[in-house]
């Protein structure tokens, strides 16, 4: 039980929100949930004698210290916090604490703050403080929490944020900080999530023993956090939710957008993000992100990662099966995974000094969160003392020239990639 | 003279907008210009005694029954419009007509009649009407227009759109079809241009004879406007401006954008937005949109194309040049712009329904405008039969046959492929 115990009220009871919010009754504080899923409540009150449950934002927080936002997009935010009958901002009592939880865009926190101006709202303490560990270490209190804002309003927030986080960042600069390093941590997560489903796609594609190339590739230098996470329940259908296609979609989307009013370029990051918007256009949007495999395999195959799981096979769909096996091995998909790793790193860490977050507080969140990779470990300070360049890694040379030697387009040709790409596809709309 | 005069107001006269207040000028109107740019207007008064400048938006519209508004970005159309103090909706008449020719988002139009009601202006007819065409068909009043609103005022606005088009195009559905129409060239626009750089950039880096390329690809099945229109330029240095890199790179951002919003892949535009960005993030924002060659080429030698155009080289920059020898040829870079150019036609006639375009008459617009390409023409119908799908093609197949021999890489591993085009790259952060 904290010493102090403000009151909370906390709006967005979904895979994660539900578990922070029950993790706060279970650390003894008086919580009132706000969600628009009635059943999501209903559970909620089981909680204890803390947990109750409200009609409307504004009555969630009507004797709250602190109102915390777990939504999943701004858009649902917004009317949760200004609507003008129901809104949150309408109902909180002075010099009360918003803590923003949901990830949202960094231009959104100046919107909000905007917002609360010129809802004559000033007095309100608005905390800028995404999270990133998933829905398990939510309901155990051990997220990852990217907390910023003014140093006052952290240092007011900070027991609630504690009671949360196995890890509390605070990052400096003022309000949009934690959006910012929440981002970066993104690019990674963005990239290494399609990556997992490219390397499963290609080894069912090739024939190839789904789990012996696991086991391999998860024991190797080529390894990520999302790569050991994802692909288990590929291997074996019903290990458990993850995250839906929806959730990485929505930040990849925030982070593309953000880049694009910098003018910056994040040409993997954006691959990826066409990977997550034609599963969208498949209507898997709800399904687990490791649903995006199924882009790499015959359609008539959905689960091939899973039935090839345990033996490998000369029977596959591919148009040019012999090719296929003189060439493609568990380590072709070992250096393509290391090559993008670092390709990662560049994109990431580059973004990240054009945002201004200090690059070794990043270094920090991403190695304890799950944008780490050990491409990320290794190479990570290397690739910094040369500008973020290739050459700072030791080997790296020699693992990006194995994936040259393997292509005939040793130019850069972006486009022709892409388009040879789609047109070897099962995209519906590409096939022959 | 037209029989009937309206007065015309007109902001930004910058390389379009410039010629289309002239055109109207030499026709008769009598036009007062605004632009931020003073010398654009000092050269505007020279245009005749019709001609005339104001130093606000505000003071410009005073006695008007035309806004057009021809501003590069809903960024600067929006303060131009509606700033308190010297906004043009401040000072337009009852009745009187908005035309918004800029290139903007379709969801901008909506904000844009939001704020009208806000602003108590309803009374004004706001006209959603982008062009297509360029500086100088702008100047000679022959521009493709896209007029989009409610019928009445279509008809008021007709005898003004008339005199700046040589193809007026009323686009059914009310307000927000011009902008779904240019969206959709733009898509065609955005990628044809990537291709067309790239085309020559493979050309040169492979040591060809970059003329001889251009005139066999000219005389193909492969050339398309942008081609024609964009490469000479690169062959021949001081042929005249074209279009600035910031322009293409903002038309294609709103459509990656929009695409978004409907969960919708675009994966060829969102590959060429990335070479667009990269291309700004090197500062050449100002630039012809033909200086993105420069990227496929040695940092060293940024007029590759145009020293190697009258003779091959066997002397060139690449790692590997008996391999380039031995297997790019004019050829294969025909066959992928012909992949690319029909790919193109996938992608954005699948959008094009999505926004609810016509599509027929989408082909009338593309067939008429910057977007054409030989294949555009040759393959539109019979992909239209088969759901945009390549299998419509007459010989399709066997390019698409012909291209994927030539890479070792037969799956769809997009990631992998931009991955390994990107570390072949000259990009600067990414180069060994």
């Amino acid at each position: 039980m904290p010493s102090q115990s403000p009151k909370i009220a906390f709006a967005g009871l979904g895979a994660m929100g539900y578990g922070m919010a029950a993790h706060l009754v279970r650390s003894g504080y008086a919580v009132t949930g706000f969600d628009v899923y009635q059943p999501a409540l209903d559970r909620f009150l089981k909680e204890g004698k803390a947990a109750s449950a409200a009609k409307t934002p504004k009555e969630a927080v009507h004797d709250a210290d602190v109102f915390i936002c777990m939504v999943a997009t701004s858009v649902q935010a917004t009317p949760l916090l200004f609507d003008a009958e129901s809104g949150a901002v309408q109902g909180l009592k002075a010099n009360a604490t918003i803590i923003m939880c949901s990830t949202v865009a960094p231009a959104y926190i100046d919107e909000l703050q905007s917002r609360l101006k010129g809802a004559g709202r000033s007095d309100l303490r608005l905390i800028d403080s995404p999270v990133s560990g998933g829905a398990g270490r939510a309901a155990d209190g051990t997220l990852s929490i990217f907390a910023s804002g003014a140093k006052e309003d952290v240092e007011i927030a900070r027991v609630v944020l504690q009671c949360m986080s196995g890890k509390l960042y605070e990052i400096p600069g003022g309000l949009g900080g934690g959006s910012n390093a929440k981002m970066i941590h993104q690019v990674f997560a963005g990239i290494h999530i399609a990556m997992a489903n490219e390397a499963m796609g290609l080894a069912a594609a090739a024939g190839l023993d789904t789990r012996e190339v696991f086991e391999k590739l998860k024991g190797s230098e080529a390894s990520s956090w999302m790569f050991e996470n994802r692909v288990p329940p590929m291997l074996d259908a019903g290990l458990g939710r993850y995250s839906a296609i929806t959730i990485i979609a929505k930040d990849v989307g925030i982070i593309t957008q953000t880049a694009r009013t910098h003018h910056f370029p994040l040409p993997l990051l954006a691959t990826a993000e066409q990977l997550y918007l034609a599963a969208l256009t498949q209507g898997w949007g709800p399904e687990d992100d490791c649903v995006l495999v199924r882009l790499y395999l015959p359609p008539s195959q959905p689960h091939l990662v899973a039935t090839q799981a345990g033996h490998s096979s000369s029977n596959n769909n591919n148009n040019n099966p012999s090719a296929i096996h003189h060439n493609v091995t568990w380590e072709t998909i070992r250096d393509i995974m290391i090559a993008v790793h670092m390709a990662a790193i560049t994109e990431a860490m580059r973004f990240c000094e054009v945002v201004d977050v200090d690059v070794e507080l990043m270094y920090d969140i991403v190695a304890n969160a799950a944008g780490n990779s050990k491409v990320f470990g290794a190479c990570f300070h290397g690739m910094k003392g040369m500008g973020w360049r290739v050459e700072g890694v030791e080997g790296g040379g020699e693992v990006v020239g194995r994936l040259v030697s393997l292509i005939f387009f040793f130019f850069f040709t972006p486009l022709s990639s892409c388009c040879i790409s789609l047109f070897r596809s099962l995209f519906p709309y590409l096939t022959f």
